[in-house]
């Protein structure tokens, strides 16, 4: 059921099978499956994640191109909830390893916020990333057109970037790489640093070597209308024109209420086995935060394998369940056995 | 678009970047994939695979547990077709490799069959499994329940069995085992041989334990109305109610194309890396054919990611697309690189 300030009382004697930390597609997708196996959760979500984001869904089977993230996240939670499952907005501050059980503490509420403790003999950390964006003046100038053609994902979006003139936002040196990858969709690039770092000659010549401007002037602003991004305002006043944008700034991870787990970590994101699972046997992590492809089809199958894992665990841990003598008058076979 | 014995010959001299074999969730996943990363593919469908007699998908996010499978299947049809893919109804009968190429040879219409050959750099083998049903007299009695609630898949419909009285059909004894595992959804399991294989006193001693009847009688039909199996009958005219079942006998794999190619193989499956790619460099594998967990969202990632490692492959092996100087005059940025 939905969980609040006003019920969720209801629910901290409760020791779950899981807890699933963000609610974005893996967190759904995992809840789907254990509420399937007959496993009692709880998602967490703090809301507004990279998928609430995404405004339209073109790649992922079964659903219509057009499709937002957001409505996927409502019908999915939807799906759980009416499985059983219990749904409560927050934000996670820290899980802690009790032996056979964690506690986690989720802050609830913007203002008079309270900080519930729940149980679970498992967590799912499917928390994710959020994407960094260029930092202009005013930021509604940037959210105007993030997600529609001002893109954050080359696996999802470089061929909607297919032969346009295509601005490549990044922060640092190395993040200028991805023009090398974006040329397969398109040759017109545009390199913007924004003024935050000093390009290498090495990185020059290669650019140059590609025919790629690059454009060192901090920007002023994005220029475009209804959500379409037009071209940048240079800080010179300089205008350059461009038909669609990739961000390649890096992203924020969600992982900050793991730092007091001993975990197997690479970069910023959780090392696990082929199940999800991370180097705590009862920990598993999913989507963004692990390695691999940032992709919604990958966070929804790393569901069911995290699912699939916890669930044998728990079973092969469960004495069997026999048809009992005392039901022997249900047993239509009992004289045969 | 969709060929057909008429229009086929126009792809014949073509060199596709991918043949899919199968279009089922894996196939056509991979197909939309690879229509984004610019890349073109054929799929080659038999029809009527396993996921087309999923009568509900219960468990996929993002779409109503009700959908068929049949509907997510023609939905992504037209998605990879308006993405640009070539969908063609065929069996594949032969994949060679030539080297460079595949070649892969379809038996197209099942009168007056043609035999064209495609030509491909990749093969990906997403032509999955089909389940063994119990073989009555009238077949059509096992089809009038199959999929409906008598199940082939315990990860996908244990929760719709739980706790009802449900009927186990095997064709071996190891198979037997799967009433273990199917006991943590409900105890009321019944175990039907059919009279095909002799059950060891070992096993029967362990059914005997958890209270399981074993009814080794062959079965004359099965029971019920409107696709709701309620019962069995056997040959002695006993009758055996039941609210469910299941079917464990086992699947045949759809890999007869591929016994030509020198693959690694664990059984019947094909063995893969972490991108679906088997032992051969250009041949990948994907949903049911490959090792792991038979479920709708897994054959989905595969896709995903067999197409990004093939992707990965032309595009790194592709020269640089630069932004030429024959079309400075639309490269606003050129007097600054």
């Amino acid at each position: 059921m939905k969980l609040s300030k006003k019920n969720l009382d209801q629910r901290l004697d409760h020791l779950y099978d899981v807890i699933i930390v963000g609610g974005g597609m893996g967190g759904l997708s995992a809840a789907i499956y254990l509420q399937r196996y007959c496993l009692s959760c709880l998602i967490i979500e703090k809301g507004k994640g990279r998928s609430f984001w995404m405004q339209e869904l073109r790649n992922y089977l079964g659903l219509p191109p057009e499709t937002p993230g957001r409505d996927v996240i409502q019908h999915g939670q939807e799906h759980a909830l009416m499985l059983g499952a219990d749904h409560l907005r927050g934000f996670v501050e820290e899980v802690r390893d009790e032996g056979e059980t964690f506690t986690v503490k989720v802050r609830v509420g913007k203002e008079d916020s309270i900080y519930p403790v729940f149980r679970s003999k498992y967590v799912i950390a499917a928390s994710g990333i959020m994407d960094h964006l260029p930092k202009l003046e005013k930021m509604q100038n940037v959210f105007d057109f993030a997600g529609y053609n001002l893109h954050v994902c080359l696996i999802c979006d470089g061929y909607e970037m297919a032969d346009k003139q295509c601005g490549l936002f990044v922060g640092t040196e190395g993040a200028i790489n991805t023009a090398f990858v974006l040329n397969w969709f398109t040759p017109y690039i545009t390199v913007f640093t924004n003024g935050l770092f000093e390009v290498g000659d090495e990185m020059r010549h290669k650019l140059k070597e590609h025919g790629f401007p690059l454009v060192e002037t901090p920007i002023t602003q994005l220029l475009g209308h209804d959500h379409e991004m037009t071209g940048v305002e240079l800080e010179d006043g300089k205008i350059i024109p461009l038909e669609t944008g990739l961000v390649a700034m890096g992203s924020h991870y969600y992982n900050e209420y793991l730092k007091g787990l001993d975990l197997e970590w690479k970069g910023s994101n959780l090392v696990t086995d082929s199940m999800c699972r991370t180097s705590h046997p009862r920990l598993f992590a999913i989507g963004d935060l692990k390695e691999g492809i940032n992709q919604v089809s990958i966070a929804v199958a790393d569901g069911t394998l995290a699912a699939t894992a916890i669930w044998r665990d728990i079973r092969r841990a469960a004495p069997p369940r026999r048809w009992e003598e005392h039901l022997v008058g249900e047993n239509p076979m009992v004289e045969t056995t």
